[in-house]
């Protein structure tokens, strides 16, 4: 996902870059007191951080600061900064799970130790379990980490308090989310929908939580952030259904992810759901050979691809897109901020719903 | 290990679990609206920490606060119950990475997984991936909670954040050692020192922690937290080596726990470090014949049994226990508390070094 434009203006990238990066160093240096090994460990989650992520989340709590008149930017950077390590912890142990070992085009953290453990490891189970489970006390290490750079801002610890409770929240949220995403792959059809963990699994961390968090520190109404909720909800699920898209149609060379990794794993997104609800008993037959079989090629992908085309499960999708952007533009109609921030909250939901990557 | 008997008298542990249960209970009930699968998720966390755990690091925490003069123990409850979570997420994790179903004698998480799943994933390892998956989630779920139960004490906030930098530091250390103690079963030999590993991934989160939390809520003075982390660091370093002990020569049906997985794990603990450096050439040969092999019985494990009494290696152990024993009576030797809980104190430095269990 493109850069949240309007927020570039005031170099926060930059900034919550040298946070992270501060983040980072300050720990590999305690870690390799421990033991080389463990410093190593934390050069891989800077190397991977520094390779990619756009620094959303972080981004978005600081625009529902300013969109409800917090000026003191500075302050609460490293509380926004907490939302990446948050999100990273989120990704690395996602990829245990998915048993992928890319990340932002590069080696992930299981990856990079698959490689790192090759001479010492000779059997292939034996080390890929081994690089999962440094890959699993990497996301350990950034969970914890997340709270503990909340602890860096020099807020009121009272509010402190308060934005820790809605870290809580995302984390209980996307676990939950994770949980019914996994096991969507091989429980009935039907028993867990698409919608909900996209709700639970995306919008709640990447959304709701970030936006929540921005306007809690610049005091925001209840009211306000009521509202602000209903819109975080409405993006986020068309965030993740975009996304689901992008997964099976989007450019390897812009994503910097595999295209076939959803399809190998049997993912049952909203499009995947679409699709059964469509398609005909014979296109199902079709898809369900190649759907959720972890040895197949670009050419099985691309008959998968085709009949999510052909049965209209991927313009009903978009279709749907459409829907949740109307309900996340009328939520925000009701919240009265400056024109400005409205402008970039608007500009936030195109780029949403719309991305290409 | 058996309770901190003095403890027992203020019904402490019931207090304790009341609060656990009511974590586990409240948080279950979210998770099922959600979805029952998440709502399962917690049920099975629950019924975990239902079958066992003797609540150790929180009456350390309690034992730490009164012998500092604290007595609002009520208000204190949650921050204490707090370290039996991080406790919790740190075994769940744990046995994932040790590849053991079984903990307290029942089903850990990915044990039950693994036989939830049995009706819908057929193929086994598939299965056991996404079992451990959901221990992923759920040692995730308890670092985080964790730290949210601290939320919950009614203690000044500044006070809840000094409580919670204790905390990182403990989760940094355990993950470190954590680390270190995996990779110890395929570096070479003398890269990773067995006290080292005991000092980071035991002392650290068992004593140091949950003392140091005790005695930062009751006042205590810098000097006397000094001297009570060096307490906490010899008494826990000596609680590790013990537990490298029973790991192997203890008694399944006390300890609930298989006395064969440290050996085909081939775990590179202070025993077998000192049987290493002290054992014939021809018995570290036909050592090495059966450690760190997944697929040895009971006989073969006897045989290694034999070899660690043989090389000295076991009596060489049990030395520099009593070693640490002498040095964490004497930093205790150095605080002023009340007579009483100074024999607490002295209580569980034997229980921590000479028990069976």
């Amino acid at each position: 996902m493109r850069d949240v434009t309007a927020l570039e203006s005031v170099d926060v990238t930059l900034e919550l870059n040298a946070i992270i990066e501060d983040y980072f160093g300050r720990n590999a240096a305690k870690a390799e007191k421990i033991s080389p090994y463990y410093g190593q460990l934390w050069q891989e989650m800077n190397r991977l951080v520094r390779s990619g992520g756009k620094r959303l989340r972080p981004k978005m709590t600081l625009l529902a600061y300013r969109a409800f008149g917090g000026t003191d930017i500075k302050a609460i950077l490293p509380i926004a900064a907490a939302q990446e390590l948050l999100h990273l912890s989120m990704l690395i142990h996602d990829d245990i799970i998915d048993r992928d070992y890319v990340r932002y085009g590069v080696d992930n953290i299981a990856g990079s130790y698959d490689k790192l453990y090759e001479s010492l490891v000779s059997d292939k189970t034996d080390r890929l379990h081994y690089a999962h489970s440094a890959a699993l006390l990497a996301g350990d290490l950034l969970i914890s980490g997340a709270y503990q750079l909340t602890l860096e801002s020099p807020v009121d610890p009272a509010k402190i308090i308060e934005i820790q409770k809605i870290f809580g929240r995302s984390l209980f949220e996307v676990a939950g989310g994770e949980l019914i995403d996994t096991e969507s792959a091989f429980r009935e059809l039907g028993a867990i929908k698409a919608e909900t963990v996209a709700l639970y699994k995306t919008a709640s961390y990447t959304f709701i939580g970030p936006l929540a968090v921005g306007a809690l520190l610049a005091g925001a109404s209840v009211e306000d952030r009521t509202l602000l909720r209903l819109f975080a909800k409405n993006i986020g699920i068309a965030f993740q259904l975009r996304d689901d898209i992008i997964g099976i149609f989007g450019d390897e060379q812009q994503t910097g992810k595999s295209t076939i990794g959803d399809i190998r794993e049997g993912k049952r997104t909203y499009l995947v759901e679409q699709f059964y609800e469509r398609a005909t008993p014979d296109d199902i037959e079709s898809f369900n050979r190649y759907f959720g079989d972890h040895s197949i090629g670009q050419q099985d992908a691309q008959i998968v691809k085709d009949l999510l085309i052909k049965s209209g499960a991927l313009q009903k999708t978009e279709e749907v897109i459409n829907a949740y952007e109307t309900k996340a533009r009328s939520a925000l109609d009701g919240i009265a901020i400056n024109p400005e921030l409205e402008a970039q909250l608007e500009d936030l939901i195109r780029i949403a719903t719309r991305r290409q990557q």
